[in-house]
């Protein structure tokens, strides 16, 4: 539940009006919050006016620079993310990034380095974080219901590729999709992650085109011991496979994928159900709602800290760069490298 | 998905601001529909403050009267339903009434006349039909899935007694709860029932005090030939219990309930998950939203026709009339004796 | 586990040959009990040869003479039950007798008052008791896992109609299918039943032809107010569907039914799994061996009494009699009626 | 079904006494195939005449040596699998052979050569194929039910550590535990692997302290680009965790443990059942039964082969020295450094 500790909404601007920026749109105008919008000009009809943002502008400078705006929700490309985190944050903005923070981690520090000079909250959108499953699956290990983490398993797969020309400027796997499986296997195992080894191949021949690949399993053996695996593919035709797994000195805790309804349907040729929710929009919408509020609620609140912060988007990063370099290198490789 | 068709939006009068009221006023809100709300005096600021409804008076006549209120939606007690509706329907109101319509038949009746002559729309509050397992169900069968059907089971269970006071002016199990499996049965069988048994018993003694029952079996024997089986309890302390289950010449379909997360947790006891959705508020929340964007949608919407009306209303009362009778007489009831 | 007490294994006769005798002679062979064989010619080749049965007659009178035989196990047709129960007792042979005893109370009395009289002991093959499934929810029930019983739900549905044949000797559905669902519901609630209430209908017309019906709701009110609800139908295309459910002031317990294996297939139009076993041979062969083994630990253990006996069947018996008279009188019929 | 094409019986002598000798000497008694047994003094009482084994020995040669027996199923321990192979083969014996064959490549080869040279059937106990889990995933992956395999992943997890003194003279654990997988990842994918790269860690420290692992992750990658990753824990208190999954370019294919029953317990805590069947006995025994009476028509039918025999042995060794050295050497290794 929202709270409010101060006497009037926050006042928040919204950069970038994609696919997740409407996501966020919605629960802003819920809240009351959303107050400006910067988009590209087709973004004026189809996602200020849908939402009821009534300022819109094309230029962000414009947003940052308004002293009627407390907080910032970041959805721009990736590209911008950092320069856009240390312009909002030299304008004292609370502020909201979406993943990956970067590319490299100079970039990330420095965006991090402005919001702490600046005094000001960075939250990174991790909304897995915020999902039912994952925050349940993390409550029986905090709880202390499988005692002692000893392996964890993540799967993660997409019902598609995405457009080409996305994946060209995407990052690559690690960074577009396994990088929300690094902050969940942290998240989870509450320690970091001493080496990585990486092998994977690309079963779609467009994507090895690219230098891609869409098929992966990436090891990470924890500094306490804790082993991870993950396992990715962009490939699976049956909708949005999110299941996680861990194993316990006292038992395990896994989830299984969710489905818009319960109906069972039995014939004479099968018990069959209908497919998981298909991808990331219907399946962590819950999630983004409560991702968005939580943001609302820490920067309404004072002496409060962000749930998901700059660091872990930085930690998130270097074990993408490693993933790479154990791809690349085909041997197993120390995040020490990179620090 | 809503879609107006008008150029301004619907302007509703919420008239009860109880659990339900509640939960209306919400959708109410998050659509701009809401504009002014009878309830008591202690409403104003558990409910309308809390949904931003400035408009907020004692007086029911004075919600009906106002010309710049186009729909009602009325969650008064059951005792003041026909009243509410026949009153809103002389000034031309739209109308959404909660279910039970009435514990009468000739009050039904007098509510069906009133809106039928005003020639304004009377939308019933079985919000089950707006379930994504009910619905999802309803698709099967009407699509061929089953073939046809040739019996049905709907298991119904409370995870406790209301409080005593409620059950005493409840109109009892089958009027109060079972009025909801007895929509469900004719929707999806698609006919009308000739033949209530049913038998029963009280397994909490505050409520055999009253003279009601907590624990029992409805059967109707359809028209057609389908047998359905209603199973209701009060007393199930795991949570809100929601099933069915149709067989068919072609297969069955059936759903279990619905949980808030898909999490597992085995230990070296036993293989285990939380427990479903509690009650009612939890478990049709969606139901709720998308059964008044239904009634938006028909207030705003020329030539559309409700879902459900004033005619179900009356022939599930009819079914809980014969339910009470066929306990009392130990006996068969046919829903003939009451036409 | 089988243990034997006496020295030398038990020596059994086997009466009747169809598709429950070869059930019988498999486990008889395995335990080495089996002796000698009654049947019609053509079972010699077919089950005499193939369960290695030396000894083979058409002439029960023969067997049951016989004093090198220690105990029956009577397969024959229902009609026969009764009579071959009464021939064995005479000689004092022990006696495993499949259900139903026979269509008559006073058959069944008969039957009963003969292994009474001579001494041995009469089991009868009401082998659900012997399954894992049934077996740990009775467990669920003696342990107070769910508290005090209220309702009680068992489904039971053949995956097709018997030949029609067979239909019109079989006693009608309640004799022949419901038996094994009356014999549960006593087994699990622990008590007596009262009164008895029928819905039918005949959804395979030839069925309907000869009289009897193949869809069936049955409720049984329990002299301690349980409230049990049988569902029967020969016609579910998916397969036998074996499953019951009990409420209990502190819980459930339900089981759904069992696969040959655990295998799911993801595909981009469904997630499905195979049928359920496909009848009561392959549903239920583990029970059957377990029911055998028990029958041969009895008679092989002094002072033993068997699990299920003749008053078990009697009971039964008055169940369908009961269910009978509710459909031909459309009322509820009290088992005093009976007795 | 095993169908004889002989005119009598095979004849087989058991080389072993221990918990699998147990199994294979039930099987082989209900065949009518056993005639001989070879163990140790005190296998005489607790096998040979549980099994009514008739003759029994403490010398292998004389079974092999016994011109009456026509097949051998070699359970002796590991260290003596070749060697015993290397002598039955000598008096052409037909010969099962537990897994692993040996621990060393070059014996592996021995034992086939001899079987090769003398013309007779080597078959090897790699069990799980005859499971009706991998069986059914085997199935669905040949009738192209999910396409073209891109990744595999299995799951093996024992409910606790054998005894210390047992996994000293193991061959560590890719030698006693992941062969198993390892037959099953070249069974399901039907091509030979490229390179393997193990990550592991001992929880227990038991295990550690004689330099074994109890936790471990081993990737796989096949030579058509197939990944496949194997997880392996001595340690799921739980109870013998078997599952596996493929995911195809169609769809995936995947199953879950198998438990003893279907019944599930809700109370006001939560939605239980009880745990997975407990070990490899109880999970695989119908998977036992199959593969003897695999072994037996083989051996009894003319022109047939083996349906897993000495290479599939030699290959699984392979990947386990494989993964030996990827986890000594921190490094991918390729299996054409073994070949």
């Amino acid at each position: 539940m929202s709270q409010s500790h101060t006497s009037r909404p926050l006042r928040v601007g919204l950069v970038g009006g994609g696919r997740i920026g409407k996501v966020h749109a919605k629960t802003l105008q819920r809240a009351g919050a959303i107050v400006a919008m910067v988009g590209a000009a087709c973004d004026f009809i189809t996602v200020a006016a849908d939402f009821g943002i009534s300022r819109w502008t094309t230029s962000a400078a414009e947003v940052f620079g308004d002293p009627d705006i407390d907080a910032v929700v970041i959805c721009s490309p990736t590209a911008l993310h950092a320069e856009h985190i240390v312009e909002a944050a030299k304008h004292k903005k609370q502020i909201f990034c979406e993943k990956p923070v970067a590319f490299s981690v100079d970039k990330v520090d420095e965006a991090i380095k402005a919001a702490e000079d600046a005094g000001v909250k960075l939250m990174i959108g991790f909304n897995r974080r915020f999902d039912a499953n994952f925050a349940r699956m993390k409550q029986a290990i905090d709880c202390d219901e499988i005692g002692k983490i000893n392996m964890l398993r993540i799967t993660s797969r997409d019902p598609g590729a995405p457009p080409i020309e996305y994946v060209k400027v995407s990052g690559g796997l690690f960074h577009d999709m396994t990088i929300h499986d690094f902050d969940m296997a942290r998240f989870l195992v509450g320690d970091e992650v001493d080496e990585v080894y990486a092998m994977a191949q690309s079963v779609n021949p467009e994507i090895a085109a690219v230098g891609d690949v869409d098929t992966a399993v990436v090891l990470l053996k924890f500094r306490n011991g804790v082993i991870c695996y993950i396992e990715n593919s962009r490939e699976a035709v049956y909708g949005y496979d999110q299941r996680a797994e861990v194993l316990g000195s006292k038992g395990s805790v896994a989830f299984d994928n969710k489905h818009s309804n319960q109906v069972v349907v039995s014939t004479n040729e099968s018990v069959r159900r209908d497919l998981p929710l298909h991808f990331f929009l219907e399946r962590y919408m819950d999630a983004y709602v409560a991702e968005m509020e939580a943001f609302i609620r820490v920067c309404t609140t004072d002496g409060s800290s962000v749930p998901v912060g700059g660091p872990d988007g930085r930690e998130a990063l270097l074990l993408a760069l490693a993933a790479d370099k154990s791809l690349a290198e085909k041997r197993p490789v120390k995040i020490d490298e990179f620090r």
